[in-house]
């Protein structure tokens, strides 16, 4: 009974996820789901991100936040059209809450929509919201013992950005030990060493989302 | 419809998180419930409190994790009593879960029991599973915009323990920010800066703690 009832909701959600993707696929537009832990530095990577290809690419950004208007403001200071949805307590976005804020963008003059998802590391990963693929970020004052603690999100990633590299020399983290139990629990993974906040390596990360863009308007 | 269900999964936990709270009233024991976001660092202060005070007073320790037994692994090498809970995906910990350790347990010789939840910044703060009360850590690297970003676990939370403070130099984080925005939403919190890892700050949170051990224990 409960069981079946979790079901149903995640296949309602699936449905108007496929919605949400259709129109994506239909405009060209590559949407991606950035996920991690809070305080991971998804609002710097997104600004960052921003920041270089506003000029080559026409980006917007819908944030996802329990409560506050926080990390809009600072992307709306970037130049890109920004919607916030705040959840108003739920731990996740999920696809209906994505259709909502539709009515204020405009789909034929977008190339790449970013969707920053609550921080949290567990429930994001089990809801599609109609993106292409999905980022996770993991920052390493978190530490090297998240792939086997937090597998899921490793496995539904295309993309693991390890964040704060900078802070490597003062915590106890193995980048190598992250890489390969990610590889275990997803051997398609996508991995880049950066900081954001920084700069570093952060170029390979973009090179590497200017090929899925392009590809994305190419397919329309 | 959906609302109601949800109020009754709320409702039938916490029934059982009193039967779990009537227990250990019982026997005097004082149960806290350990919340943070992934990696903030509740396995190593908790390592840190037993090794203090294990000579003092008889401890016992429920680690959830979504999988895995890498913190049980830790707990019990202090030796003292620990059951792993496997949640196999769920983002946080109820009373059942809880309930479901205790023939694993001698209540007649225990005067704390911590129970360290899932990391998770969100989902635990909405279940009781029968504590005292409850605490939170906040690690610096988080940054400071989490109390007005994450409200529920700062309302929820009787104690909060600002750790990494050993990483200030590194990171944009302000504590004065932090303390403003967590007692603006809970006047009550006891607010502890400390780092678990080399042991700055420690001992105001332990000496805070064996106030409330001693407390329950003559409350018997």
């Amino acid at each position: 009974m409960k069981v079946s009832l979790v079901t149903n909701i995640l296949q309602a959600n699936e449905r108007i996820a496929e919605q949400n993707k259709r129109l994506f696929d239909e405009k060209g537009i590559l949407a991606i789901n950035i996920m991690s832990a809070p305080g991971a530095g998804k609002t710097t990577l997104i600004e960052q991100t921003i920041r270089t290809l506003k000029n080559e690419y026409r980006i917007a950004v819908i944030e996802g936040d329990i409560q506050s208007t926080h990390d809009a403001d600072k992307i709306a200071a970037t130049g890109v059209p920004v919607v916030q949805i705040n959840t108003g307590g739920a731990c996740h976005l999920d696809g209906n809450m994505i259709s909502q804020t539709f009515d204020q963008f405009n789909f034929d003059a977008m190339d790449l929509l970013i969707i920053e998802n609550v921080g949290n590391l567990v429930c994001p990963a089990e809801f599609n919201v109609g993106e292409d693929f999905k980022v996770m970020l993991l920052s390493v004052p978190e530490g090297d013992d998240k792939p086997m603690k937090y597998p899921l999100m490793f496995y539904e990633s295309s993309a693991l950005l390890i964040n704060k590299i900078d802070l490597l020399p003062y915590v106890d983290c193995s980048i190598e030990k992250i890489r390969t139990e990610s590889w275990q629990i997803n051997p398609d993974l996508a991995i880049f060493e950066i900081s954001a906040k920084q700069g570093e390596g952060v170029d390979a990360w973009l090179d590497w989302l200017k090929i899925k863009i392009n590809e994305k308007a190419n397919s329309k």
